[in-house]
This record gives structure tokens, sequence and C-alpha cells, in this order.
């Protein structure tokens, strides 16, 4: 894979985690943050689905742009190789539904030729900041309404402008309430394996300008029963038909948290992240990643391990999921589909 | 502080986490482990309180044992410096209850002379195998009778022979399952920020021959949620009154998951950790810890933490406490003072 070592901003003075540069895909690879923000160039749908194995592009709104950009690439290809790499991108992670989404979107035109796919892709990367800018401005009121008094926010991996095109979705509604003057203090789990919070969302927090203080992932429910936070927010990799949450691993211990605790546990994801094809959690595959990712950090080399890459937080415990379109109370029986 | 590095294997074939050896105190380096096996030789009242505070010896009853012998040493001394050296061991970690029990114990014989005190350590010393055998006896026969069948265990943290003198409470209870042919799997938790679940219980449980995984502290919920564990056991630092268990971090949440997946959540630990004197979590003073040890792996330097050491579950998702002298049910409303 070629990568370029530069500043991510485009040529409208616009950072965005992925985008459409001449003839390939750009992306920052978020396996270097925090310690460099540099860009991969993608010239070909085999190394974008390596990027997105290794995790150097992923967050589900983010996958959806990148799937759909994937097609996009795919669809200059001749059509035997074509209908191969399609299918390789939308398997490539397989629970996070905005993948497979942002390819069959895209894919969709491909009778009016490759440059319809690209401009539904690029359809797809302009929506993505103005449905999350909705998403965020929706939560932040229900949110500010529900609360009365400066949100504390717990939250966990990361949701942020970096899991999507521009301005992410759990931490848009963060970005929102500062803007608003209506943040307190953001409490971030660490998010093992791979520390996207301690790496990715400390890293927007402190480019913002956000008073904010890492925990381990097990530290969270103490930082909740201690009344430190007084909401949680979080993305999503998929929401099915009947409310339960597919987000990173360690997401439904915190609903369980937040519960106990009396504080409301908030979903955050563009209506593409719901899946009305699936009822329930229970029907969602579960990414298991290679054990390396767990022992890395004082592990004994050959140890079993069971590395869940997501959870399903039952819809019971989710107060409430926020969208571009509308906010559902799965906690009181509301369905998303 | 000096050192060796050699087998702690005693003369009579014995392996103790902590020990006396003619006019000192050996203990197994629990930092070193599981890449070298190494015995500290303390000297002084002054290094065994940095040895705890680094965690070199750590684990309740462990400490319990280290108080004692801490109060031989000061024994030694002039009574001026031996009163300060007693205060500052009592105070070297403060949520744990056993390392003041350990120190007061030993040092009631004081006025006996020297000699007296150290008899007694060593007494505490010999107990701790005998005790933790019977608790481990007494909870594993509980645990058979409830489960029905093989019993497939989640632990966090270390509750192992590496956290008392020999043998182990939420381990030991592990142990005599695994001696009876009753013993499914074991989960192990890895134990954020220090890893004492993949450096010590994994270690544990490969020398004992115990088949294991090696899971995130986040996915010990999934675990439960998936029907892999049937019961939850582990240690505790110390147990108020009204049945609170305080923890490692971690144990909390893990409670929550076990209640919310109908699991029994099984505390082992002597009854040297039941604290009459304290009513309730709320009124312990929980260590937090330097945030190095967090942004250690991932994090920006700078970055504000908040390292709880420990966490407070409270008694009624305590289905039983185990200790050497009866079964408590915290959650049937069952206190333990």
């Amino acid at each position: 894979m070629r990568s370029t070592v530069e500043d991510p901003t485009d040529k409208n003075g616009r950072v965005r985690t992925i985008d459409w540069r001449d003839d390939h895909i750009v992306a920052i690879d978020q396996t270097k943050l925090p310690g460099e923000l540099v860009e991969l160039a993608i010239f070909s749908v085999e190394d974008l689905v390596d990027a997105i194995r290794r995790l150097a592009i992923r967050g589900a709104p983010a996958l959806g742009a990148a799937g759909a950009l994937g097609a996009a690439m795919a669809a200059r290809d001749d059509p035997g190789h074509r209908d191969l790499a399609l299918a390789g991108l939308r398997a490539a992670r397989p629970t996070a539904v905005n993948l497979a989404w942002g390819v069959d979107r895209a894919a969709a035109r491909l009778a009016e030729g490759p440059d319809a796919v690209l401009r539904e892709a690029l359809d797809v990367l302009e929506e993505d900041a103005v449905r999350n800018r909705r998403l965020a401005e929706r939560g932040a009121d229900w949110l500010a309404a529900q609360l009365q008094r400066p949100a504390n926010v717990q939250t966990h991996c990361n949701a942020g402008a970096l899991a999507c095109v521009e301005w992410g979705t759990a931490l848009g509604i963060v970005r929102a309430l500062h803007e608003r003057g209506r943040l307190g203090h953001v409490y971030v789990d660490e998010t093992r394996p791979l520390l996207q919070g301690s790496r990715l969302t400390s890293w927007e927090l402190t480019e913002l300008g956000v008073d904010h203080t890492l925990v381990i992932d097990a530290a969270a429910a103490t930082v909740l029963a201690r009344g430190l936070a007084n909401a949680v927010v979080v993305g999503a990799d998929r929401i099915t038909a009947n409310g339960d949450v597919v987000n990173k691993i360690g997401t439904f211990p915190l609903a369980l948290a937040a519960a106990r605790a009396g504080v409301p546990f908030v979903v955050a994801a563009p209506e593409s992240t719901i899946d009305p094809a699936t009822e329930s959690g229970l029907d969602v595959e579960i990414e298991v990643r290679d054990g390396r990712e767990v022992l890395a950090i004082g592990g004994l080399p050959g140890t079993a391990t069971l590395n869940y890459a997501f959870d399903v937080t039952p819809a019971d415990l989710v107060t409430a999921i926020v969208t571009e379109d509308r906010l559902i109370r799965p906690a009181l029986g509301e369905r998303p589909a």
C-alpha cells in the first residue's frame, strides 16, 4: 500500500477522515494516532479491505463511506473482478451494518457507469456531516432537557469525527453541548484492546479543547455510581429492529452500570446503522478478532483468548437512540423498525 | 532494596508467596511475573512499604501476612522508630483491611518482646493455608450443589496463591473444584491497568494445568450473557458489615453482569477481610493510584486520569461470601457483621 505522510486537510480547509482524491481514496491512518496524523492513499479495493481489517479505517459511519468509495473504485474494474471485489469488501468486517450499506448504495448505480457510482459515493460523504450535525443537535436538545444541568458524559470507544467522515455521532452530541456551554466534563474509557478511547477520543477532545478524563474500561461503572457522569453517550455498529445495540465490546456493561445509577444511556447513530432486516442482537454475527490484540500487553504468548470485538446491549437498557431523523426510546418499548 | 534471584521454594519444598527467612522477609516479586519467578529479600519496614506500594507484594491475605511480618521486623527496632514504622506500614495502602489487621495482630504481642511478635506473625502465615483450604472446600461444596454441572468460572484480578501465603481464595475454590473433577473452564479478566489477570492468574492456572481463556475486562459481561461462564468467583480487599464488597476495580460491573445473567456471584475471602467497624462500602476510602499506570499503553502523556484501584459491589449483588468459617448470602439480606 502506498501512503503519503501529509496534513490531511483538503483544498477547502476541511479535515475529512476519509475522502476521494483524483483517482483514489485517502484516509487518516487511525492506527498511527495519537502519535502521528498521517494519511493513507488507497488505490485498490484489496488495499481498502486490508485497511479496514486492521482498523486503519474504522467507525460505523466511516465504514459506510469506505464501502461507497470502494464501490466507486471497483466500478472501474472489469465485471468479473468487480463482483469479487465488492463481495470481499462487503464482508471485510461482519458486524457493522454500514459497510455493506455503503457498498450497496453506491453499487446500485453500476448500470449507469463508474461516474454515477462515484457521484453516489460522494453524496454519501456529503450527507455524513449534515446527518451528524442534525443528529447531534437533536441529542443535545434532548440531553439538555433531561438533565437540566451541565452534562457530564461518559463515553466508550470513539464515535467522533474519526469514526465518520466529519463531525461525529456520540462525540457530535458532546461537541454540540460544548458549543452551547452545556457540557461539564467527559469521561473516556480507554477501550481495550486497541485503545480507541485513549488514542482517538482523547486526541479529538484535546483538539476540540474539551476537558476530559481517561479511565480504564473497568472504572466506568464507578464513574457512574459515584455520580461523576450523569449521562452515557456512545455510538453503534448495528441497531436491530427491536432496539438492541451492537457496539464496541464494553458497551453492554456500561449500559448495565448506567441503568444501576439511573443515568440515561444514549446511542447516537445515523439511520444507516439501523438494520430492519435483523430482529435482535442475538441474530447478529459478533466478530472475534485475533487474540494477539489482547496478549500484546502482559499476556503469555500461546494463552487462549476470546477477543470479541463487539457486544450486544439489550433494548431495555437503551434509554434513547438518536438519529438524524428521530429519537427512539427502546427502554419504553419503542422499536427502531 | 536487596533482592535475590532464586527459586522461591523453601527447605520443605513449599512455595510461599511471602515468608520469613533467618532475619528478613522473602516474597515473590509480583511485578516480574510471568516473565521471571524471582524473590525479593526485604530487610526493613521501609523497603516492605515500598514493595507493597508498587504491588510487588499484593493481594489482601498476603498483605495481612506482610503486615504481621513487618511488625515482627519493626519489633527489633528502638520504640521511637518502631511506632513510626508501624504507622507507615498500616497506612501503606488504605483500602485493603488485611494489612492493618496483620500489623495489629502481631503488634499486640510487642510487650512480650520481638520473639513473641515473630511467633504471632508466623502463626498468621501457618493459618493462611489452612483457612484458605477450608474456605475453598466450602465454596466448592456450595457451587457444586448450586450448579449441578461442571463450574465454568469467570474471575477477575488475582485471588490465587500469589494473593495469599499459599493455596488462594477465589482460585482456591477453582483448585478445589478442579481436584474434584467438577471444573469446566475458567475465564480470566486481564485486569487493567496492572494486568494481574493476564500476568498472575493466567500464570497460576497454567502451572496448575487448568484450562482457561483470557479476555479483556470489558468482555466479561458478554462471557456471562452468552452462558460461557455459569459462576463468578472473586476475592475481596474489604467486606463491610452490611455485605458490600470492596475489590479490584472492575468487580462491580462483573457483579452487574452476573445479576443480569442470573449467575451466582461468589466472593471468597478470609474472616480477616471482614471489617465489622465499617458499615458500608460508601464509608471506605478508595485508593486512587498514579495515572501513569493507565497512560503507559496508548495514552497521551499529560492526559487527566482517574485511576481508582478498587470499586464497591453493593451487597444486593453478592450471592455468597465464603470464608473459612461460614457462607453468608448478602443478596438475601444476611449481614457479615
